[in-house]
């Protein structure tokens, strides 16, 4: 991560002042607030703005518990029972709004989640920056073998040195061309919007990015998970870092209920339901196809 | 507005208590939170949270206009420049969070407006109070003979007290019965998911709403406009008086681009030109139909 | 349900005029289009119109899947395989367009579900007809006691007579008041938007609603499940049997993953285990609170 | 446009077999099916299927102008008299499908029109083909002089040539290393997923798009303007020659009250009112800014 003086400096700046409030406020978060969180290489996750805490969830979901219902003994009990029972409203009234730095193709993926606000650095009006993704030696992995969708064993030796060499050349080479082509000494120069178009999809991009923590934790379930491509995943765990100290109930019910939960089909429950009755059941007895079951033995075994 | 005692105390306390953020806050706004403000006969609006404020919205949008792009002078011209070429995703880095009761038939309205997060106060598991909106003498309107979807001339005399007797006796008759079939005195009591059906449209509910502020302001575009409903326009204008505190760059130039502003068709702009050049333009020779001659010449003279 | 006869004819009208299509068709769905499913006493479903069918998702789903990925060896496998893994964009490619005669509380419910689009049948226009859910004796529940969102016994003998009678006479003289404050006979009458708000929250309403294949799984695994509410689950398990005929092999994998399916929190992941270890678990020693404790033993025993 | 001869194949078996529907069809949208349209040198739009026509707009508006409305003479008024007053809902009642192959900064701009379905052509699954978009000459400009987000003059002679010869030679050579990175031939082969990452921005993507009317003419108006960048104005295009074909009432209107109307604001309409009255108003009378009065003399002189 590359931060200027002036960056940083405006980021000191930033949490020099105090103000005070009669919002709610989560003192987890306000410790995040401005900071920069590096990911990847030159890539980061900082905390702009932020709307309500734990208690907003609840404030919120009792108005649809009025009276007449029996009290909810407590916040964690009631979170809990949200989650469990994929209430979503409530955890609508929650906001973030973070800045991000992020290679492009990383920013493909994730804009694909439609349900958040996005402001993004324009390179129709302005200049991107020379920084690109190039991967530490630990992730750069050769395809996967049996999964089409992802990684295998490690690159070695010469092979990952020319993959390293190429991308770092490669993206050297296009940014040369890319200033060239817009430089306006003895030329005309060529428009922003189509000199962008040589640079590959290394290069770091960013945006102001804006979202309710329900949508949040649908990205997260499914950005966080161990079969997301490494480079988003790595923005997920930075952000989950973030939430636990922003919501810590909602945070642990998420984790709970979702990371660490499973879905079963009828199918599955009907074969769980023999297994803890005594029988044995074989991919053939249990109506899955291979791919289910394989899926279903590396669950429970 | 009917506050019991509590609900009184509630927001007393909330205000009491101020807390130091890093957060952007917005002074016009601190001074609206939790307070009641009181719409139609029983209903209220109050921020219950907010995120952003004028200069957020110039910071995200500065986002698309970094290194290499001129300055733009200052927020309020930015702010005008993003309204006028309808930029969108600036605004919707604000956010307010809002409490409001309103009478079910206003609910249905606004319900309509998809992109904002609500939760509404739920009679499957609650009681619903004795409250119901029953029009003020000012606004007991006749159906419009030229508007479909209007209101003409206010009732008189005998009429208008006919329907303010109907409106009440209606409503306190419904209400008696609902707590009729509720009751559990004697009897099993009606399931309250069922016994609600017996409560007319004027009964009040309350739900927290969250919206961005884009969505906002096309939500007030409509609402607060001539031809909305009075009773939900009633609401659309207390929540602009809230903005107009909270954003007033970004209120100001809604306000001149959205309220105070007009679309023309591409044949009314012909007909202003036509016009602009001396030409004395008549429907017939305008390309325009009735209707839209109509309201072209209640703009225009 | 009560069509009248020239509705009877409309429908017979549209159903006899076939004309040549390129598109995809699903002659399961041929089968339905305007013919009118009755639900309750006076509602209705119609399919209007549809787009794609099972086929559709697929091919959608391979423009994910070109070159250089192993055959998926067949679109049930394919379609399974995607529900498992949550994949969402494919069943987006079809949808559906329905006409739904409802009584308003349950459209109330409906509505929440934003991600569709809606055109009601405007009571600011036009006026509503004398048409009100009066609930069967088999659906006269009293309120439950172990559930406050839930019913529970039927109501009997006088209790259920008291109550058919006062919610037909209550919305008998609430119409008849609707119609007498519209009347313009000696009087002006009262605008529709103002006297709509006399009738109660079950009279029928109608409205096109139109929604992708993803987000009506959605709404059909929320709104079919055993919780929610009597009324709306009519409608879910109508729309149910039209979608089986429409999509025959998205509606298995739906049905066995989402409604037959189970989601199980990281804590009941490890009791199952523990007990497939052959331990026996109490409430004490599963970390789960009472309530997660008494839903868990109601699916595992 | 480079359709092999089995993609040729393919849309001419599509296109050979008709079936009857009993749904509402559109002759002129029929004749677009499947066919590739051609736009830039690589790129292509085709409808893959489609719901709804110019009557079903009016069919689902007038659930909202059932009985106690006057007749509203005509479908073409009708839909006039929808757009004129911002009606929504009514074009959401029609729905279409395209695949369009489009270059990646194309694609990257695309995308931020939320409301919309999409599945696409996934690089983590398969290899990318080997195009590049490549300016024609008569679009290869300079960054424009007065507007950061444009272009201004045409560059000539051995600019215009250097700059082609850097981005056809940049991409063949990055698509030499994407190969060269992914071959297993004596070595384990980079993961697509990580090798996609040296493509340039110019490389071509494709997509399965999903969007109703109402979205899809928010879409056109902003991207068939002519301050939209070329590239996309040319899908833009594309997509309005077809949507006329389809939808020819309702394109009517949008190109009278969206492509060719204009939005005054309040200050605009003051203006226009003072110099129909014979009034000379300059910029310094008219409480506009520079921008925003040149603006105006652009379109009113």
């Amino acid at each position: 991560m590359t931060l200027t003086p002036e960056q940083s400096a405006e980021i000191a700046e930033a949490r020099s002042h105090s103000r005070p409030t009669l919002r709610a406020t989560a003192e987890g978060m306000e410790r995040h607030l401005y900071s920069a969180h590096q990911v990847l290489d030159h890539g980061l996750v900082r905390v702009i703005d932020y709307m309500g805490d734990d208690a907003a969830i609840c404030q919120a979901a009792r108005v649809s518990y009025g009276r007449g219902t029996r009290a909810v003994s407590n916040d964690e009990g009631l979170i809990r029972y949200l989650m469990r029972h994929w209430h979503s409203t409530p955890f609508e009234m929650c906001e973030v709004k973070l800045h991000v730095k992020l290679p492009v193709f990383v920013a493909r993926q994730w804009i694909r989640h439609r349900t958040a606000n996005v402001n993004e650095y324009s390179a129709r009006y302005s200049i991107l920056e020379r920084e690109f993704y190039i991967p530490a030696p630990e992730h750069l992995a050769a395809q996967s073998t049996v999964n089409n969708q992802g990684r295998g064993e490690l690159l070695q030796g010469d092979e990952a040195q020319r993959v390293l060499d190429i991308l770092r050349d490669d993206a050297t080479r296009a940014y040369d061309h890319y200033e060239a082509m817009l430089s306006q000494d003895g030329q005309k120069g060529l428009a922003r919007e189509l000199a962008r178009m040589n640079l590959p999809a290394n290069v770091y991009t960013q945006w102001y990015w804006k979202v309710d923590l329900h949508n949040l934790f649908h990205f997260l379930r499914l950005r966080a998970d161990a079969h997301a491509q490494y480079e988003i995943r790595a923005y997920a765990e930075a952000i989950c870092a973030i939430v636990r100290d922003w919501v810590p109930l909602a945070y642990a019910a998420f984790e709970d209920y979702r990371l660490g939960g499973v879905t079963l089909s009828g199918r599955a429950v009907a074969v769980l339901r023999r297994r803890l009755a005594g029988e044995a059941v074989t991919q053939e007895s249990s109506g899955m196809s291979k791919g289910e079951w394989r899926e279903f033995e590396a669950l429970w075994g």
